[in-house]
Formats: structure tokens, sequence, C-alpha cells
């Protein structure tokens, strides 16, 4: 970093277990970070207390190797976050229930703070991905996250979509197959319960049913045990199973994205997360099925694009990428 | 039309025989019109010369009217429109081949019209509908046009979304069904194929064949001959397979605007055409079904209203807004 005058933001990731909190440069490089805990059984305000104490320790650390240094803001990425409102809501996988108002609760702390903006982390990543990725420039965008679950935000005239509620681009909850799969909202069928990580462990063993292949690599492995890095190391040796994992993952994800396109029509499709660390694994069935999906007017035109997010840091970054427009 | 200064705008709808041109003020009223054959196996040019003619002669009639009036553009609704070509692309239903640059045409005969501007049928509807209609005011709706196919258009923090390439807005080709019923576009299972009045009446003869239902009053009428307006009549006298046809298409459309929900979270989603005649018919099973679709930060939020545009007149002054904003 050097001694000139550098607007910087902090970034804020809010998940189920941990909370990471990193100041970013205007280029999207963490110079400091740190991790605290999500409260298990949760009081919000030693929580946001904590927050606050970590924050004003980063702030000081970036502040004295760069005295002239100025905070654009804090962006926070967080499940079920309400962007207008500056709220989590009744998230399933945070101990915090009903309706948190977290951003005012942080304001109260850093009331001199320009920007403090909170959208879920779908939204956060897509932010990043604009701001610091592979993105820059587009004006017409939309990026797809697998985890553990299936994320997804939607870049609309080079603005993020909120909708009416501030809750858009949920497109992991968008019907793939009626009726099929139990998805962990609860409903059948959703993209998220064929898409994500664990959804292409529920492939493998559906797979591994339909052909009785005890001869499989992953014929070895209990339910409970199986990892989708099990399936990727597995497709590497060869394994027909694992390698009919990803053509058939890439295939669900086309049908998926081609709704994407039929809504918004995107410059490009930006994939972010663990199961895109198997390159054309899973790029290429999803580009060689895309077009049997869509009209003619949308053939061959959508870009589907690996996220340029390093994947360590990419939530935090995503985070700060809120406050730095 | 009293004779204050009043500012007028023209809406043309290209329709695959007919082409409807009108002018329209500022309150959505059309004030004249008139209709030209759209070509069947046609040359370009002189469609353009009798459309600038006809256009003339509407300008004609108004300024008589008012001699005060002043035109905002002509605003163009049609298949395949590319909105930030103004051209007609490869359109199935129209006589027009390849790329037709329609608005370039219509520039050079109206060069000192202050906009020309086109955009598919359903876009000008939905524009029609935010200017002229029940969307007055809101900035995040979306509408779907149920007619021979399903049309859609979405508006995104009071814009209309085209996309990176101006064809946004096809949610009809979304897909309802993997490996359904044969689309109009060729592809199996799309959301038109259930939905349209086409698709109602193939869902007819579907349960008739299911219950074997001799006695049912859609029973005796031939594929070729059974018009959904059959459909209603025969709901409307409480035939069972008739009502179960809206049920199901009720069933299927709250699936397909699930996934446009999940996409940009609108405040409302009108619905416009043929079938929405039927009233509750149609609406009560949308409604009824739409929460079984939906993330629970989704539910029970979403208006799903019948368009205010008369149905006449929908298309000229959709096109005409276009130019109204």
């Amino acid at each position: 970093m050097d001694n000139t005058k550098k607007t910087v933001s902090l970034g804020v990731d809010i998940g189920g277990t941990n909370t990471a909190i990193g100041v970013v440069d205007a280029e999207g490089n963490v110079l400091v970070k740190a991790n605290i805990s999500t409260p298990t059984h949760g009081d919000v305000d030693l929580y946001v207390a904590e927050m606050g104490q970590t924050i004003r320790g980063l702030i000081s650390d970036v502040t004295k190797l760069n005295p002239e240094v100025t905070f654009a803001g804090i962006g926070l990425g967080a499940p079920n976050a309400n962007y207008y409102k500056g709220t989590i809501e009744y998230a399933p996988n945070l101990s915090f229930k009903g309706i948190i108002p977290l951003v005012d609760k942080l304001k109260a702390l850093f009331p001199d703070m320009p920007k403090i903006i909170m959208t879920n982390d779908a939204n956060a990543a897509t932010m990043g991905e604009m701001v610091y990725g592979g993105a820059k420039g587009m004006k017409e965008f939309v990026m797809y996250t697998l985890g553990t679950g299936v994320g997804s935000g939607l870049v609309v005239d080079g603005k993020l979509v909120y909708g009416h509620d501030g809750f858009a681009g949920e497109c992991g909850h968008t019907m793939l197959i009626p009726g099929g799969r139990v998805c962990g909202c609860g409903i059948r069928g959703h993209l998220e319960a064929y898409c994500s990580a664990i959804g292409m462990k529920r492939t493998a063993f559906e797979l591994l049913a339909e052909y009785n292949a005890n001869d499989s690599l992953l014929a070895s492995k209990p339910f409970a045990e199986l990892e989708s890095k099990d399936i990727y190391d597995a497709a590497v040796k060869g394994d027909k199973i694992a390698l009919m994992v990803f053509e058939k993952t890439g295939d669900y994800l086309a049908q998926g994205i081609a709704n994407t396109i039929h809504h918004t029509s995107p410059e490009a499709v930006f994939i972010f997360g663990g199961p895109t660390a198997a390159g054309d694994l899973i790029f290429e069935p999803i580009r060689k099925n895309l077009d049997k999906y869509l009209l003619t007017i949308f053939k061959g035109k959508c870009k589907i694009l690996p996220s340029a997010l390093k994947r360590g840091d990419a939530a935090i970054v995503g985070a700060s990428a809120l406050v730095m427009d």
C-alpha cells in the first residue's frame, strides 16, 4: 500500500458459524482481516459489540499503515439480508430469530461512517464481480454461486436488482424438476437441490442406484461421508459415475441459466464456488447444453464464465464492494 | 379533446396479418386509428411507405382537431423486435425474413419526429401498463401476456428490462415441465405450451383423454375446432373438465410466476389477454397455488392482478407508451 491518499472499505461476511471482516482496497486486495464467531445461541447485541470492536481494531491497523486512508463504508453480506431495511429476516441457518436490524445497530456504533449497506452473500459476491472481478464494465450480467446452497445476483443496467422488497435474485429456488428432490427450503424440485455441492452428491447416489455401480470409486463411501471433492477426484481418474455427475449437473445448470436468460438476457453468467474448481468438467456441459433450452434469438450469445474473484476472500471482497461503487 | 396544448403519441402494433396504427393522448385514449395489412409475402419498402402514408393521414386528422397538438414520437410493437437496433429479427410469424431495420426506414420518412422506438409486443403492453394502466407509480413489476403465445415484460427500478441484446423478457419460454409438450419454438416443456390460449386447449384434450370424459361438454368438438372461449363457456356451465383446465392453467402459471419472483421480486404481476376475461376462474388458482412454489421470504407478498388496459386497443396504447415516458 503506497502512501498516497487512498479509499478503502470494510467487508463483513456473516456465515452460520464464522464472521469474517476485512479491509479492502480499490483494487480488491484484502489489506487486513479478522474473524469472530457468529453466535450459535446468540445475544445479538454482544455479537454487534464484538463486531464493532474488531472493526475498530482493523481501522486502527490500516490507519497506522497509511494515515491518509479514507473509509468508504462498511458492506455486509448475510443470509436473508433485506437490502432496503438493513435487516436479517428469519434466516434459517443463523441463531438470530425474527427480524434483526443489524445495519441500524452498526450505525449507532459508527455514526460517522459514510455508508453501511447489507445484502445477501450472493448479491455481495455479484457486486464484487462487478467492482473488482470479471464483470468490470458490464451492465447486464448474472452471477450464480454454488456452495452448500445455490445463490445468485442479477445486474440490470449496471445496478444490482433488489426487487420491491430487497430480496431479489434467488435463482437457486427456481423450479428445475417439478415434484423432484426436496430442497433445503422444503419445496420439491428447486435448482438448488440439484446444482449445489450437496445436490451433486445426491446426483451421485441416484446414479449409483440407477446403474447398480458397485465398481465406481464412489461406491465405497457412505452417503453421510461423501463430499463433492470425492466426486471431483473420481472424475479426474475417469470414474464413469463421477463424470456423469458433472455432465448432469452441467445440464441442470444449463436449464436453470436458460430460464434466467429468458428473463433478463445478460451478456454473461458468472459461476462462483467450490464446484467451479473442476473447470471444464463443469463448464463444458453447461456450455454444450445451454442452446437446447434457448430461443433462437438467444442461442450462442451469453458467455458462461468462471468468477474472477479469489475464492478465499471473495465474500469479504464482495461485501466491501457494496460501498465502493 | 380540449383545445389546450397537448402531447400525443403514435402507437403501431405489427401483427402477423394486420398492422394497427393509432394516435394516443396522455391519458391512454385512442383518438384516431387505422389499419393496414401486414404483407404476407412482402416487400418491406412498400409496407413502410404505406405505413408512412397512414401515419401522415392520422397526424393530419389529429392536427385538424387540435392545431396545438405536439407529437412525442412513434412507438412500435412487433414480434422479435430488437429495442437497441430498431430491427425485426427472424420473426417466425412475419413474411419479412432476416433482419429488417424498420426504425431506420421510418426515421428516413419522419426525420423531425422526436423519438421512434420499437420493442416486442409484450414489452410494449408492459410500458402501456406502466404509463396508462394499473402499474402507474410502480417501480418493480412484471406483465405476462396470454394469447396465441405467452409474452412478458419486466420492469426493474422503473425501467423496462431489455437485456444486453434488446430481447429480454421471454418468460413464455422458461421451462415448466422438462421433456413435456412441444412448444411453438420447437423446445419441449416451455410455459407457453401450457399457459397460452392454445396451451389451455391442449390441457383440455389431455384431460379428456386422462378421464375418458365422453360426458364433458368439450367432448363434442374436434381438436382443430375447439377454442379457449369454448372452455370458458363450458366452465361457466359447471363442466368438470373445463373447470380442471382453469385449475391446471392457474397452477402452471403460479409455477412460472414463482420463477419470475425468485428472479426480480416484483411488487405485482399483471396478467393480460384473452384467458383473463374468465376472471376468478383463472386468477383464483394462480393466487391459491403461488405460495407453494415460493421461499418463505416471498410468500403472500406479490400481487397477482388483471391488466387495466382495455383489450381492444392495448397493443396500440402500449406501443405509444414507449415514447410517452
